[in-house]
């Protein structure tokens, strides 16, 4: 390792690559990806008991399963929660004291969120059963559609996001993205029976909203059309620049769909569509 | 935790997200990704020896290796066989000493096919091979494509789809689109010396049949048109509905073959294509 | 397992499946897809401290944590370079003396080289907070973009295959591929501050060249327009087949652009292009 | 390997050497040691939950903690007992099926009799606490005295015993005796408030019966003074040869109590005593 | 688990078996076991590295093992310590922010003491060499004699005893009691030089004191001759009452020495000895 | 950690502490106790099938899991021995290349005696089945028996002593020791049908010779009476100094033999025994 000295101390050098480090306000550690992994697994397991965590789930046993694992999530997310909201802390004079009165009360509230969420991605699997003639059966949809594996990984961040945290939500719905090869931004507002068939290269920004029963295929992109720069030539952040699509509108796969405009109920737009204008309800789209 | 029995309560009572339960008639548990898992990681290490599992394999040791592997493999898959069975069964007066005994003759068939599995990835190995100036070795798209380890899980379900079970490939299969971005539906009927280059985004759908010597790029979906509802508007299952790929056809990227339709012997289809209709046999297909 | 002798004799006999099997000259076990996991797991570690491996990294404990995970690395590193290099081997009177010379020098210059990896790495990051307005700090990119993950992936492979060594490179970048859906070979040429984002589809070829502050989105391929086959009808390998694209290019998503042609600097191409011929400079392409 | 062939085939053989051997009558795995191992670390976590398993029990989640574990060790304890009882079963008629129903007999009994083994620790923990002016607190006892290892490992294993099955509560026994050098044979019948000091070196034979309120040190010995021959000249199993101790003896370190003798009430057997008579009630026996 | 439910609200219900159960003052999880035992792992690799942790130490590496073990420890030993001190703590006015102060305070002063320990140590392997004509190298003791194992753990747990802390020590202490048979409260006081030859057996209770230089074998109790009680009829806790060793004394194998009685210096104990009343320097005892 | 920087400094420099630290001369790692406690796990499954290692071993499966163990044992016994022989090695001159060449030659004569160690311990199988009247079957001694653990070890550690390697069988016996309270030096002979009972104390030192079927109990020590010292003051190293203990002998429980006498064939000595003189054949032995 003697050949390596200058090495390390290069690496270890936190002057030399300012932008790779981050410094904490309260001495917390960073977010753990490890700990979230966990967090999801467990959030997973009491949302889809039997179908994600111990398979031998039954109408005795269930009620201990998910005490135990609500006990493990609350830790885990009070501390992942804390270690989030000191990363992307700017307020030097914020006190550790302070964020952890609100680190409680934001899991708490999470928690009891969690029956709501699961009456929604109930009605997801419905919307992928019925949408897809192979889909033989619900369960077969829990196993092995990421569209409901994206939507439960969305309907947490979106939630946790609702409740005031950036960071967290964001590498939540990454880690969906890295296994459905699907994008949602936790931003992104969704409404009931939603269903994604096939999924990959699914695209959803930060400020698209959904309305209900919507169906799209793999490939769809609802994206921003361009951003505008600030003064310095940096994007501004946060500006509403994604679609609306209303109601009971069908995307098939590869279409892409560009900034805030509205594609109206009961539309269907084809596949390898490019759509930057509004397109009234009830609309058929298949331009060639 | 007293705050969340509430929560707890209504995350355990079954009757409120029926679509999300599910009781096994003969008190089996559910199958179990875990598991599955395991079992995908013992059968690839059966069918490319030192690429995947144990590293060190030699000539003199393999045959321990491969008893070893193929006896954890028979425990796995009785059990899982099971647990898929129960999972999908709805005859409320079949008997688990019935079942038993179908699983374990379905485990042994499967079991001694696996040389015929080995045989027909081997050539995939060499297609693989000789469609990309990128590969400098049979060895490297083992270790590296895609496309072999999509259809190493894809001809081992196809397999169990073909022995009469029907949840256990679908989750196989789905553990592939997870890791490649391709998904392939275990019903696919695939020819010898099959190659997916890239492969990110490819569908291939349940009723799709494939030639000899196909060839197909990142993006290609081989999909349903339309698909009929039956009186109350759901989706009929199982109708023929996806392309027929005739022998030595190549698709080139995110083109989108659509429909029960025949894409005629030695044809080439360009990139970016939509194709709804029959295509004859030796037709170059560039529309702009 | 008395049923199944033959199947195992038959998966057992590497003579009848010639082309998976594998035979290295000094004797070596193959590369190991577990101890590159890991050695990926500590370099990204190194590379970015307290975003992935250990959570709790500061200023004054950051030095021991480089220190020892370098030393893993070169552990590992000197392990696997041998290994894929006796896998690759052809010289039937190579020596193993000599190999292990050439390893030790090649991880010594790989290790060193890691400073400079960090420091590329440190502008993409800045790049990618400034390529998407939905970006929140430089931290979230690292934690969250799989443009960062990817191009940590690519950076390391790239230089490795300087370094003279072929398949871990390739088994590096393929485990990129596989959690973010972009696949970058490792003989791409790749500038400062590139950023790719959402990724899922992207294809990079192996003799791609690309500038310095390029962007590109989801779903573009810089591909090979087609490849000359030798007189046996095999691909010719190792052509440059692949696009140059000059400084400060965007390509927006779902775009293909083949062949060994030149995107000229400060050009827009649009989304759903399909391009195949040189493109001067600062052109905007959106064909329709 | 191909130059240990031979040594494989002799240690395959399982001719050679009979008496390691052993072939189940129906068909099941033997019992296994990390399965029971599981199985103590679940039992123990239910006895002193905090103590053992999970560190963080409180009221209001014990509840969870008790029923996830419960339901854990139902299914080791079914699958155990059933692997103990075909491994000792010399019935060549046996039946798989009427195993299965005693074994969830002799399960649901020893689970429901968990509450009475809690009770007679918890008196044990209260005999440490008092028999030793080092211990300063009742749970200092639980998480430090070999003691109430030893006896949370004895009253499961007895237990077991009296439900029927023999070699599962030797296998918990032994498991004690490694870790504190305290051997009890799952056969002792031992009163409340036994404490047992420091604990290294005492052995407790099958057919002792120890009363109330007994204390005794590291080194002692209950034991057998010899055993009747059968006319083969193997011992005769299962004869009454051990102590009778009765209520509130005290036995100090290191002495031997050889034979079915009692040491009568209220006694005091000084240190390395050797003894293989009765002894009165009240005795101080302080022999040179 | 419908039948278990009387048995899980037993189990849960803390007020049945009220020696049981600990509620901690400021809501900290209990000491863990588990934590601990990392934590020793830890330890043992700091003090003896190459021998425990991770085996490749060389001079160029150590550096960054040490410090990145310290770091770890550092984090346990606050966690653990807090958690002990609650678990003792009687004082329903405590505060958390006062004990934490505490903690952290005793984890400094306790890892700065850690080359004392580690020289100390370096002069008992010193001794086993010397001690024991069967010992082949001072490594050789390091890595098989329970009289290193028992002495690092002893001095480790007698110093976090000196800083105030008491259930900790105890657990570490009752660790290597487990894994060699020694015994070693962390209240005894022990000298330089000391060697336990083959050790099981050992005790040496809470007050004894041994001077430097002495040597002692397998089953000799250093123990008190009895204690007296309160008026409650409870051992009075705390009194001196165990024997003091001088320098220079070698007590052989299974002799007990007992009671607050002195040893003279450069005394010789024989085996099998029962000693109750001072010892004159220089005797050499050896009772029949 | 900075307040640490002293400490770290200290506890790394390797001249602080000589005899604590260790240079190889060929620069291999230490022996590591988590490979040899692997490769222990290893020998016992191929040994023992079933009882230790996978618990489903049956006569049609049993070869692929015995070959694929020696697999294993063959390369961690590799790496071990010559870990092992490094950290003895004295000989600046020695090279690593003839090493190397011993090392793997006594690995194959160690896997080629494994049917004999194996036919050993099935006697001692036997005896420990006759000696115990509480032992129900072959099967239990070999599952809860501390004397056929014990053995196992030492069988194995004496024959790899025999092949002239030191270190690594010393650790060997000691794992033993600390997990059954019995400790054999490698160095001792032990003749066939050799039985411990209970075992806990027991003492077997380096130069002991055993005879066949000897029976002894717990707390019995073959020790040396003195060690002569060389004009140093140090003990000398390797003289036979411990028992003889001839055919048939029985040793009852805490009875200490020491220096180089016979114990004469078919004696018995009783209990709480101190010998240090020759004890002719047929004698019973109980002095009080």
């Amino acid at each position: 390792m003697k050949k390596y000295i200058e090495t390390i101390k290069s690496l270890s050098d936190l002057k030399n690559y300012r932008s790779l480090y981050h410094k904490s306000r309260c001495n917390s550690p960073m977010p753990s990806i490890l700990e979230l992994t966990e967090l999801m697994e467990l959030l997973k397991a009491v949302l889809f008991p039997g179908f994600w965590g111990y398979s031998d789930i039954r109408e005795d046993n269930i009620i201990y399963n998910i005490g135990a694992s609500l006990q493990k999530i609350e830790k885990i997310l009070n501390e992942q929660i804390k270690c989030g909201i000191c990363f992307e802390c700017d307020n030097e004079e914020m006190q550790t004291q302070s964020c952890e009165y609100n680190v409680t009360g934001i899991t708490e509230k999470f928690i009891k969120y969690l029956p709501k969420i699961k009456e929604l991605l109930s009605k997801d699997v419905i919307a992928a059963y019925n949408g897809d003639p192979a889909a033989k059966s619900y369960g077969e949809t829990i196993f092995c559609y990421p569209s409901i594996l994206a939507l439960t990984h969305h309907r947490i961040a979106h939630e946790l996001l609702n409740l005031g945290i950036a960071l967290i939500p964001r590498i939540i719905s990454e880690m969906a993205h890295s296994k459905t090869g699907i994008e949602i931004h936790p931003g992104a507002k969704i409404g009931e029976y939603f269903f994604i068939d096939h999924g990959t290269g699914v695209v959803i920004g930060e400020t698209t909203i959904i309305g209900n029963n919507v169906r799209i295929y793999q490939g769809v992109t609802l994206g921003a059309k361009s951003f505008p720069l600030d003064e310095n030539g940096k994007p501004i952040k946060g500006i509403p620049r994604h679609p609306i699509i209303e109601d009971n509108v069908i995307i098939y796969s590869n279409s892409t769909i560009l900034g805030k405009i509205v594609i109206g109920q009961n539309s269907i737009i084809g596949g390898n569509q490019w759509v930057t204008e509004d397109v009234p309800p009830n609309t058929k789209l298949f331009k060639k």
